[in-house]
């Protein structure tokens, strides 16, 4: 999409060259071909160092815009992001890619639904309603239970088990909000990576990233009804029991546990190997490995037993 | 269905006239062709006020069923009305309906099912998997992803977004039980009407009315694993996090946003603008607008995070 | 399987008779011709009187093993149970067994699988996108609504609504994680059995059990987006509220009542017409009967208000 053409769609008065922008992305990763965007002063740093082709920032930023990049001042900069996401979407399905490739000794039910250009490995078992977007690809040995649903551009690893009715690659949960309140989606042009030998129970969802991808590292085993969020990352060998839920863009170490309906806010850090109780309720970053944490707001295991001790001793 | 026949049924000794009673509905919102009932106390000054056909009571305040309506006297009038609501009921499917009728542009899944009576407006994407049922009525330009589910009778909007996996009005949780413990279900007669510009998750399940309609209003953002239960009313543009539960018949205003987790009880309203942290439980109606709220009991989010301060000094 | 052959996947030497051992499971429940483990010193008594023909532990216990038991010692009892377990399985469909016998008065969408060797009672509905597995059992009068799941050789009763997008019988939350933090799938080779009058809501999941069944029993009710674990035993006419997570093993008497978003751990036993508040949170065996409970740690729902009393008092 060309900047002019881009600039015009945000009531920008653009006077340079054209040049083509193929996508947006985060200040960070944005290369000199792709667009990005300031919300947030805390980003100010990113600003700085970014590569991105075009920033669009408000006014009272657009100075500390990087030379390199050219400024696309507006007064509401998160809400033209999403209003220029749709621009940078693909279609549900790719119509016209070839048919998908389904690897020898694949069982593949006639019920379920591969869309094209899809590609699944060998020996899989793929059932009955299962639903395969356009550009996915799917190892070897893995297993589809039924109803499963996997959008377009997603991997998923071999000897992986889905079990039914669970979602990946559904859009993350992403808005901008204008001044009268009213909603304008960001449209989710990431997709999510699952690695090898990654189990997921049924009627669990793992978001699509809004930019590149939500990762699910290899070994993992998740449980029924989790929600994993959008450009979350989840480690090696993480176990995720029933009802828990992963808010967007936060990061688990290589086996960590989260007990059962426990949770994460969002854009943090968890260490490796810490184990989360039952209802565990993490609001800020974990540097340390190893520890036992339980409550919400989140305390070490022990503190918690201690202050539930006082809080019985209150009430006698 | 006649009166005499539904005294019959309930047990009641039926001596009057011959009339057609075509439902069950609120005392408040029953009509002189419909039927209603009083379990509880606190409908009394709604039962003084209701233009009912006919009201089932027990003995103890059948004096008070107003001259305009029937009184029928039963021992256990919920449990009687729970009977009854099977009289009542649409079949799953209108088998004999005419068959459904697809707006132009719109693609639709060989491998969506759209029972007899249902309508889908123009250029709408109706993906693999996918269920209508009868009488459903679905506006333009929305996507339904795959494995979707709308029981029969509900309408959806235009320029709506429904992800994988999702259930739009099965039957919200009704029962009444009898004096041994033994359930008698109350069938949801009513259905389901998403406004337009409606985006709704992955595995979320929206209840149908038992009477009447559950009502998600327009531009309402909904994430993936919400439940909504029967006769909520969702405002304006409100923003519901992943794994948040509304229960039945509460009301939440415009732009009310509960966060990940949270939860309200029963039969309460929420004024519009206030927004609720993470986890929160709100068990009581709240007029103000505006608000931040936290925590279970519920309070101020000043004040929730003024006791977790406390409760810190507590255990040092 | 050829006990020589079991002994010689874990790396035990056995220099004894061959016989042939037919499954895994419990010390308690296994037979003469079955295999179980010890892994935790807990289960010391019930190995004592163990009738498994063969047991897995380790050195340290194993002179404990009883002399009708062999001893099958490893140094990572539970491992090899995880090894093991996947020759036990079944493959996911009997592609060989018998058409699926539907009874008079079914209606079966089209768009639905049955897989061969399942069984379908009279005047039941079966909606698009249903997948009924192998070895199923489903009796008369039932509806499944469109993309319920049931995995091979669940049994379901009479009478019963399973409402869109449930699963039942998908694979309990089970592996065994070795000294790297690796985890082997415990394969979970038992069933779910739903008795008479049972309904469920949307999007719930109701796991198999890893020996035997998990069972849901007569006149239940459990409404959207439940989990109950492998092995659980919900007693009659219990009710379990929307987002309710019952952990694996756990039995609730009859007509216990768990309210919205509340959990119990794994392993414990609950007496019957207790009643839970939404978000209880229940960590141990409850053996009165009739109770009222809230809160997380549990206590008598009148400790609960007062405990909130005195919170409340605190950050005045």
């Amino acid at each position: 999409m060309d900047i002019k053409e881009i600039a015009k769609i945000i009531g920008f008065e653009y006077s340079g060259d054209s040049f083509e922008i193929s996508g947006i992305n985060t200040l960070k990763d944005a290369l000199p071909n792709e667009l990005s965007f300031v919300t947030n002063p805390k980003y100010f740093k990113d600003m700085e160092d970014s590569k991105a082709g075009a920033i669009i920032v408000s006014q009272a930023i657009s100075l500390s815009v990087p030379s390199g990049s050219i400024a696309l001042i507006v007064d509401e900069p998160y809400l033209m992001m999403a209003i220029l996401s749709k621009s940078f979407s693909s279609p549900i399905e790719d119509v016209d890619a070839p048919k998908a490739i389904i690897g020898e000794g694949t069982k593949l039910s006639q019920k379920a639904e591969i869309a094209n250009g899809a590609m699944i490995g060998k020996n899989c078992t793929i059932m009955s309603g299962v639903y395969i977007g356009s550009g996915c690809v799917i190892g070897d040995n893995t297993i589809l239970y039924p109803n499963v649903v996997v959008y377009r551009d997603c991997k998923i690893g071999s000897d992986c088990i889905i079990h039914a009715n669970t979602t990946i690659g559904s859009d993350g949960f992403g808005f901008a909000t204008n001044k009268r309140g009213e909603h304008t989606k960001i449209y989710q042009n990431g997709n999510v990576v699952i690695e090898d030998d990654v189990e997921i129970g049924s009627s669990t969802t793992i978001d699509r990233a809004v930019f590149k991808t939500t990762l699910i590292k290899k070994g993992v085993r998740i449980d029924n009804l989790v929600q994993v969020g959008h450009n979350c990352e989840i480690g090696e060998y993480a176990v995720l029991v029933s009802q828990t839920g992963i808010a967007g863009s936060s990061k688990l170490g290589r086996n960590v546990v989260m007990g059962g309906q426990s949770a994460t806010s969002g854009h943090l850090e968890v260490g490796a190997f810490n184990t989360f109780a039952a209802r565990s309720g993490i609001t800020k970053s974990i540097k340390e490995n190893g520890g036992t944490y339980a409550g919400f707001p989140l305390m070490d295991h022990k503190m918690w037993l201690k202050l539930q001790a006082k809080l019985a001793r209150l009430i006698k």
